[in-house]
């Protein structure tokens, strides 16, 4: 299946400005990405990026560049398509071969992993009039607009792909369960697990 | 099975305080109980709460006393377990008796929930040697207990057993993604979802 994934490479990851300077806030984006396009290439699916820039960044992917927002440029591969196609954020710092398995082997026109706080990490799209909206809560817009053209829907109840990496906070899960290049970076730079009053922080020296 | 359901009743949810008083932070502690016993009913299993004080609440489970903290309550129910039992924390808002269904079916000496922030949210245990330690990041130590004892350790990845609901961030899931008293009765006290800058938040009027 052809697998596309979303990327900004401009000023990524804004939130987490309070861990990362803004170029370490650019090298762990491209790692996460890497992470992506490497777990959806050892599933068995063929990756591509579709970037708001020239991707500086050698990766073993296709790649369409389209500076235009997230929803129209989506919308714009969903069109073109003319075969069952999957948008998978890039930020997944915990994504495996095996959520991607799941995701990709689900039946339904229309399946949705859900991502923490409304959002949708990831999407398998089998009916031609579907449509993404990205913004808002945008879980529950999905499943009303795949309602409107009378289009089945599952869901993948995966914590992996609900955890998408926009806070210093979810450092943690990807220091503790990341499997590629995002934890390696991250313990490269010094971060580690910290337990103070109980509850766990990734912090550096 | 037997699903013990750890409660601590007195001051529940702290960190919820800046979106409910302590009368309602029991309220809501209380129905997330109440929705995870559910649950593991739905599910066809036993769920037993394991509390710290007498339940001043009406259940439909069998329920243990034992004042003392989570881990030596937890492995004194460990000790004296004569079959696999599971344990599944109180406060998972988005529970589900197929997440429940997953966990409880999945084969493995010792079965883990991850939850966010390095923690474990539920378990289930088939080695009579295993015993808890729920301090810190304790995904990671009930791994290397388990390894210590020569357990085989299986994961479930669940965004529904990995969701404990403890920030006020935490209740947009609950409204988005639960199905039983706990997201019913943030709407009855006025929550809904609020799209502003393009998060979602939880807000009551």
């Amino acid at each position: 299946m052809n697998v596309v994934v979303p990327f900004a490479g401009e000023t990524p990851k804004t939130r987490l400005e309070p861990a990362l300077d803004p170029d370490e806030r650019v090298s762990f984006a491209r790692a996460m990405l890497t992470d992506v396009l490497t777990a959806i290439d050892d599933a068995g699916h063929e990756p591509t990026v579709l970037s708001t820039s020239p991707l500086d960044l050698t990766v073993d992917a296709r790649v369409i560049v389209d500076d235009r927002r997230l929803t129209p440029a989506v919308n714009a591969q969903l069109v073109a398509a003319d075969a069952p196609i999957a948008i998978v954020m890039a930020d997944l710092g915990l994504v495996t071969p095996a959520a991607i398995d799941r995701l990709c082997t689900q039946p339904g026109e229309v399946v949705i992993a859900p991502g923490r706080g409304g959002g949708t990490n990831a999407l398998v799209v089998r009916h031609p009039e579907f449509r993404v909206d990205y913004h808002g809560a945008s879980y529950l817009d999905h499943r009303a607009i795949a309602s409107e053209i009378g289009a089945d829907v599952e869901t993948i109840d995966s914590f992996r792909l609900a955890s998408d990496v926009d806070e210093p906070a979810d450092l943690v899960d990807v220091l503790v369960h990341g499997t590629g290049r995002a934890p390696d970076w991250l313990r490269s730079l010094g971060f580690e697990l910290e337990t103070g009053d109980g509850r766990v922080a990734a912090t550096r020296e």
